[in-house]
């Protein structure tokens, strides 16, 4: 039997953690600014902080300081993980059939 | 801003667990025994119950018991778990592409 790629265990490691894949979706929509993800994703402050830089470290993610008064800081996707649309879209067409919510 | 659909996040948490996503892709080779899973992962027996089970409770893997002699049971995607199969592809090429890896 052929085995399961160690590749496709990180990957699946990687955008399983909490919020990790949230994150990635939220930002399919455009480069963004922390606070915006914060408010969108209702996720604490120090735990965004800790994944984005996870994100960053891993190549998905761009941080851009913009040095204005106040400073400004955006986040935006890399090419590698704007091209998790297809994932992302297709895990959202999964979803929107198969989980019970009335809430969307 | 458009908010994060809740069903989405559901998918995201509960393929997002450790194994859960890895035993889903390796089901999508067909039907097949607990132990074959089981070394096809290099997953301990014990999780891999616990998951199966998860899996079972929400609506992703049926397991069919046949009274042979010795027992043989088989687990199995549901519909609900099949249709997940252009989530998984979508992730495996997307991590062919982007993850580094020597040995796939």
């Amino acid at each position: 039997m052929k085995e399961v790629c160690p590749r496709f265990e990180s990957a699946m490691s990687m955008l399983g953690r909490r919020w990790t894949g949230l994150i990635i979706y939220q930002l399919l929509q455009g480069p963004q600014r922390f606070c915006t993800i914060e408010s969108a994703l209702g996720i604490s402050g120090r735990l965004l902080s800790s994944r984005l830089k996870e994100l960053e470290e891993n190549g998905l993610v761009d941080r851009t300081v913009y040095p204005e008064t106040p400073v400004r800081i955006i986040y935006e996707l890399t090419d590698q993980g704007e091209e998790l649309e297809p994932v992302m879209r297709a895990l959202e067409t999964w979803s929107e059939r198969w989980m019970t919510s009335s809430s969307c």
